[in-house]
């Protein structure tokens, strides 16, 4: 009994992760407008009625392929603070994981899409941004007391301007070329943004820090 | 004769410029996708075979909302540019004139709302930003001529950089604050980016020049 539980929720859990999956490809090629709830459930390969057993409404569904995103990201995230040895690298790390993810990941694509659609204004997507804001502020803290930073900037003001900044970047990108050019146009933005920021000692360090903005040998 | 063919053609431009008025309130309010050609000839107080008269399909009403504002914030730049004395006065006023806009000027709003949905990526939009890249770098190129700004930046990449970090500070307040804190947000960035770029002699006016970005007066 306990085992076949289980095994119903886990077969749930799955489910669940299908349909996000399914929703996430709707939302990233048709907007969420674009995208209904008879799609999803063709794309999952489920009936209307399955649909709707795990998600009652598309802003539920909108919410949770934003929801799943950020987890992605925010995972991400905690991998690429470990390649970076500096408050500053990790920050870059950072970049370059979102900018990848943007690419590679469509969960994270539609998501990002999603935050910035405004006919999803009924969809919950205020947190990714205030969460993010959060994390750059901290890194900028790490940066200050490393010596990084020059000490004058307040952290949460750096959050507030850079985690825009980067959403504004992503959606020219796409608007000018598909996003084939997303790497280039962060690069530039960071260039910017850490002759703003840093102390004196890390200016010439400038050119080696962006250069971690490109796509990993790993990738296409 | 003549006269009569002179008051047909008025009375096209006052139609044609009814149906850009209508379009903008649809779009501004329910998104690229949730706006139909019925709902713009039903706001226009027209016929559906009157509004294709002028319009053939709603990525070309799209398109003309993007030129109309696009050409009602290029008037206003211009008008920006004869209150500043300065290159990076204009600047800021120009950035003050946008926000303002966007606030008050549905066809300014809905525009860069066009400008920004994934779903309206059939629409001729490449225009403003590419346009405003080019404003932006030439007031850069002024900036360093009149010694306001660092001459070691290329004045492009300053384009490339300003443009998407000023979307993105108004797709953020609108989804976080329904632009409510726009200004504050452009004057949180503008000190960063100018603390990015300015001259040693101009860095003790970065307030000053950022307080520029507020509502006027005249309005609400």
């Amino acid at each position: 009994m306990a085992q076949d539980g289980r095994t119903r929720q886990q077969r749930a859990v799955a489910t669940r992760a299908a349909i996000i999956d399914a929703a996430a490809g709707e939302f990233d090629e048709h907007g969420y407008l674009g995208t209904s709830m008879d799609a999803v459930a063709e794309r999952a390969g489920l009936t209307k009625g399955a649909l709707y057993f795990h998600f009652t409404s598309k802003a539920d569904l909108a919410g949770a392929v934003i929801a799943r995103q950020h987890e992605v990201s925010r995972q991400y995230g905690e991998a690429a603070a470990t390649r970076g040895t500096t408050p500053l690298e990790v920050l870059m790390w950072m970049s370059q994981g979102l900018a990848s993810q943007m690419i590679h990941e469509v969960v994270v694509s539609a998501g990002i899409r999603l935050s910035t659609d405004t006919a999803a204004a009924g969809v919950a997507r205020r947190n990714p941004y205030t969460d993010w804001m959060q994390v750059a502020a901290e890194l900028v803290r790490q940066g200050i007391e490393a010596g990084e930073i020059d000490s004058a900037w307040d952290p949460q003001l750096i959050g507030r301007v850079v985690v825009p900044a980067y959403t504004g970047a992503q959606t020219v990108s796409d608007v000018l070329a598909d996003r084939a050019d997303l790497y280039d146009r962060l690069r530039e933005l960071w260039t910017v943004l850490l002759a703003a920021i840093v102390t004196d000692r890390m200016r010439p360090e400038i050119p080696r820090l962006v250069a971690l903005i490109a796509p990993l040998a790993t990738e296409d």
